[in-house]
């Protein structure tokens, strides 16, 4: 393997900087009594899922049947599917596929997907782990945690496994959301967890929830596990939510200065290595490392418009800048591959084998 | 080939509406007395660029010197590199061998690129045709028209060659902003180009205008040839912005419906699949065909949330939808592959021979 810094734009990732945000949530989980079982799809990496594996995981989390084919043939076990699949003739083919090899956790929210995966696997559909997805808030997929017991006694009726119940607190994505979320997805879990008891579904319950965000705050009364995903490599997202600092930052795209104006500066490093994202609460389109005043006002495809305060120590054609996405996990999916610096030398680049698998 | 109709999410292309909108363009060219320079970083693709060679083109724009090696090396022989590039080493390597095969033209706005392009390129660098980028009122990239004669003196006392003058009316993304932008663009050009006929460079100039929303608008008298990409597939920013209707969408991401509750509907396309942008002017993250008062009111990576007016013909869990996305450029940078159909009926399937080629 040839290890040659390549043309910009790229992405960087800072190895010690991820060892320490791997190791740190791992000891984090361990002193709160909480396993992790993070998500994959932030990196889609294998070499990272199996340095989360050294530092001590339950398994790992994916969102889709070809994430979870990428990781299972790389030799990992227990992988929750989390999300709730419609099955097609071809995708329950696949299911029952990673059944040979892997335990499979399962999201469902609706009775519709528990008969497609009784009519779609026949037998196997029972060893498939079932685990019931609520809304904690965040009013995407998942019911409401009152009615876990009626969807669970259907799903029982069928024949099928239920192994336990998962929220996404995506709501933490807010300023000043981290705390609230992390309650609400408590009291959603607690509710779901004691419908799940009340049809006698006691022993080894999964209770799932966990975003990055939330992570600090999980209540460790009620979630026996939790499934962040950035926190390996941090984002500007998580910088302006105040769940990084700057330093805990461990993945940047490296983009050149092209054009100067004033204050205004162009970077290579446009949507197409960035990702588009901007949430309400976003003060920009990214952030710049070592420039904490400037801002990514503006986001071409291959133009990031950058605005620095005041007209000292302006960057000027030539350099390269260190450009922090907004949401990482969408960076990443744009990349076939990612280069790994160790202070700043080229160490390694690693395959992003599971970019684009969609579906 | 096998050709089999993928598991959602996956990009499909309509190909009698994909060559109505390639010959509405052309004829429209050819009535206005313009030229098409198509931007490819939109499909990326080589069999799309080939239609549009054989209904009428002078050459093809890219945005990056890897996008133009994919072209050249498909036998396209005359490409602009709409961008300020700043050349590293290799990338001085990579444009002169593009040189062996290819008429290259190349943006630049600033003494210091052609300073650069002289030292890396030695004698070859007067073989690249410059075209110096102005700023139109987009405030990206590029310098003021009246800077114009400046610059290319001093580029051309470098001795390097000035072919003409390009813009990119970026602004006319916005309500009400097309013919505004139009404007803008043949006045920013009237004035670039006089300063370089003041220069003595009066023949064969080349005078680059265009974006898709503003193609209709083109000031003949002034611009000699047009950049348009979107204007191939279009998506829901032409749609909201009123430079194509429903029936000129040829490209939709297909989404199966994984949840619903009362209104709300989840599909299976989320930002990794069609792409995360929502310019301020959005309704939503995207459109659906066939539902005119849907709205995607959140996006997540694997989730599209869609709000249906009322309560009536609200799709059920395992319906397939047509997702428009806001901008197809991304949506098609994010696949490997797309899908091609004619009525209804899998004819095709194509690479996406540029994805990720940003730098």
């Amino acid at each position: 393997m040839t290890l040659t810094v390549p043309e910009t734009p790229y992405v960087a990732i800072e190895l010690g900087t991820l060892q320490a945000n791997i190791a740190r949530a791992a000891d984090a989980a361990r002193s709160a009594g909480i396993a992790l079982r993070p998500h994959v799809k932030t990196h889609k990496i294998i070499e990272i899922a199996r340095m989360q594996e050294a530092a001590g995981v339950l398994g790992l989390t994916v969102a889709t049947l070809g994430e979870a084919e990428v990781f299972v043939a790389s030799g990992f076990t227990d992988v929750m599917i989390a999300y709730p699949l419609w099955l097609t003739p071809v995708k329950a083919q696949r299911l029952a596929a990673l059944l040979d090899h892997s335990t499979i956790r399962l999201g469902i929210d609706s009775v519709a997907a528990g008969k497609r995966l009784s009519e779609l696997l026949g037998g196997r559909a029972s060893h498939v782990e079932l685990v019931i997805e609520v809304d904690s808030g965040h009013h995407r997929s998942g019911i409401s945690p009152d009615s876990v017991a009626e969807l669970a006694s259907q799903l029982l009726n069928m024949g099928l496994q239920i192994a336990g119940c998962f929220t996404f607190p995506g709501h933490s994505y807010a300023l000043d959301g981290r705390a609230a979320a992390a309650r609400d997805e408590a009291v959603a879990l607690a509710t779901a967890r004691q419908q799940l008891e009340f049809l006698g579904l006691a022993d080894m319950l999964m209770v799932s929830g966990g975003s990055t965000p939330s992570l600090a705050e999980a209540d460790a009364s009620v979630v026996t596990e939790q499934r962040p995903g950035v926190y390996v490599f941090n984002d500007a997202q998580q910088l302006e939510l105040g769940s990084c600092g700057w330093d805990d930052i461990a993945l940047t795209v490296q983009g050149t200065v092209v054009s100067v104006r004033g204050n205004r500066v162009i970077v290579d490093a446009g949507s197409k290595a960035l990702g588009a994202d901007k949430a309400p609460y976003a003060t920009g389109y990214g952030r710049i490392q070592g420039f904490p005043d400037a801002r990514i006002v503006a986001l071409s495809e291959h133009h990031a418009t950058i605005e620095f305060a005041g007209e000292k120590n302006i960057p000027v054609v030539g350099d390269v800048l260190s450009v922090i996405p907004n949401h990482v996990c969408n960076t990443v999916n744009l990349a076939d591959e990612v280069f790994v610096f160790d202070r700043g030398a080229l160490v390694d680049r690693w395959k992003v084998a599971a970019r684009g698998k969609n579906s």
